[in-house]
């Protein structure tokens, strides 16, 4: 039994913004750019989404001043700003921050909702339609259902799920991630890689959801032994489909315990998201091939590599030096884990043992 | 560049419309089922299609007059019929025939369209959703948007293709092929086969396409030489996995000269759809091969086959005899053929010469 649902039309290839700009004047009339503070302008996304808008005679407003790990604040700040100027859709730049940003002020445009019913609903009102522009290879939002905040309640990242913020278009133009920092590319395509491996171990995984799984993962494993040096646009273009395809595997499949541990590495921290997960993935691989070899062997394979140690090697040449971590920030984000809702999408469900193990043995401890 | 899109919502497995029957109550308030006289009752798909209305509180009138291969005019009388009736959704049960048929219906039920107007547009109100139940494995109509209609005007199968059209839902439930003769789940496996095939080979191909097209085949070189024995529910439901992604590959690319041709023998002597494409298939091979050897072994190898000739022993032990051809029908054929569009998503533009070539090397020939 599966259900597979797929609401974003995906345009892909050099400047297919400009050559299909009049997908944006299928989502209305007035449009909310939301974006970080700069790199939308340093890669030429945001020029080009403006031109198409102009092309288009759409009237427009930037909101350039998302963060990494946005907050609930931010995003209501934000949704205040597209009412008060009658906003009626929303265009995402950037990496997983501003996208889920822009699909959390989606929801908060039109909707009074409080800080806990922002996550769980009900919603008295649709939510605006959203355009994603990705510009790095690691999140997958542009084809998911969820925007993740920074939830100072309950100190963690917290995910809105919903498929009325799936966004209805995505743009991907492997040019836009040309300019990324060396450990920004890396970082994201290991984020990538967590979606998929996570995708396709976890208890929601159907056949169909794994033919993206292991699309991505041959991507992954052909292009990740490369990313030490600067990727040419052609790799980077296969990071750009390889990070969409993970994203809709998580889009079915949900994320697991990798992404359950990684918060409060990413929330206490302030550790990347994607190499919060990658330091976690080979301890998880481990963690689960008691009862599951076939389908790490399966991942394995599909990556190119034999053994867990290999894997573990590759992680470590890309993550380079990892991070100290304490007995006491152990137990804490242990217990934060173990709460998570995603954990539950896990193969073997992890008790708070556990996770302080893979945590122990993906960092560098200090009793 | 690509551009990728899929609209239904895929909903596969045992039982798989009384599980998810809330979908109904999204698409309208008044259905309109739509299939053939007699197989949706013996597989059991209408009783459910007909329990899941009830339990929604739809009202639903059945419409069970869809013949082989459905004429412009009987798409006319059923939307008169919706009309008249307002219904606001259609249902499309069963193989090609029905689903084509409900999809022309809900362009007919909300415009007026003359018989040249229903294939070109413009068409001036949206259309009716459409729901469908493939109960064959091998049209993929459940995820395509095409209907493809028998057009006395033309003499041939001409094609409404409109994302009006593209179901919103679609019931994947294997069940309901599993009473079909052993020559009709033959000849629509290999309607699929032809599918993936030409989607893999046409100048609209993409790399996701592809990645459709491949899992299709990988399903279908499983399937396909156990056919001549009646199939397991499993098989079964591998073969309408591959059928559904073989629709979603034709989607996006088109159809090609084995369909140009194939729509003549279906047309002038009643050579089911699937088998009329399966008896080209070899030849076009063998046309490409020249130009595309690698295009092509790549097809044999997920196929499990080595050479076009094992694949023409696969063909030769599925489809058994093959019907004779005259000279004088071979040069009427090709020259329809030659004028229907989907020839131009051939990756080689066949002149007249080679289709005769085709059609006369493909079935029996008689001089």
């Amino acid at each position: 039994m599966f259900t597979f649902s797929l609401p974003a039309k995906i345009i892909s290839g050099e400047n297919c913004i400009a050559e299909h700009s009049k997908e944006l004047s299928t989502l209305g009339k007035k449009a909310f750019i939301v974006t970080g503070k700069n790199s939308a302008k340093i890669n030429g996304s945001l020029r080009d989404i403006e031109k198409a808008l102009e092309q288009e005679h759409i009237p427009y407003l930037l909101f350039d001043q998302v963060t990494s790990n946005p907050t609930i604040d931010l995003a209501r700040k934000a949704a205040q700003i597209a009412r008060d100027q009658h906003i009626d859709f929303i265009i995402g730049i950037g990496g997983g921050s501003p996208l889920d940003c822009a699909k959390a002020i989606a929801v908060l445009a039109t909707n009074e909702v409080d800080d806990h019913q922002l996550f769980s609903g009900p919603y008295s009102q649709p939510f605006l339609p959203v355009a994603a522009v990705p510009t790095t290879a690691g999140t997958g939002s542009e084809v998911t259902q969820y925007s993740i905040l920074s939830n100072k309640h309950l100190e963690t990242k917290t995910s809105i799920a919903n498929p009325g913020i799936f966004p209805k278009v995505a743009f991907l133009d492997a040019r836009y991630t040309l300019k990324l920092p060396n450990h920004v590319t890396i970082h994201t395509a290991v984020d990538a890689l967590s979606h998929a491996m996570e995708g396709y171990l976890s208890v929601q995984a159907t056949d169909f959801s794994n033919i993206f799984a292991e699309k991505s993962l041959a991507l992954l494993g052909e292009c990740l032994p490369l990313l030490n040096e600067e990727p040419t646009l052609a790799i980077r273009e296969k990071l750009l489909h390889a990070s969409m395809l993970a994203g809709i595997v998580i889009a079915h499949t949900g994320t697991t315990a990798v992404h359950s541990i990684g918060y409060s590495l990413t929330y206490f921290r302030d550790i990347d998201h994607g190499r919060a997960n990658g330091l976690l993935l080979a301890e998880y691989l481990h963690f689960l091939n008691g009862a599951y070899s076939n389908k790490i062997q399966a991942i394995l394979r599909t990556l190119q590599l034999k053994t867990i140690k290999e894997f573990s090697s590759l992680m470590d040449q890309l993550l380079g030096e990892k991070e100290e971590i304490a007995l006491s920030e152990i137990t804490r984000y242990s217990n934060k884990a173990a709460q998570a809702a995603n954990i539950q999408n896990t193969l073997i469900r992890p008790t708070e043992q556990d996770i302080a193990n893979m945590l122990k043995h993906s960092l560098t401890f200090i009793s």
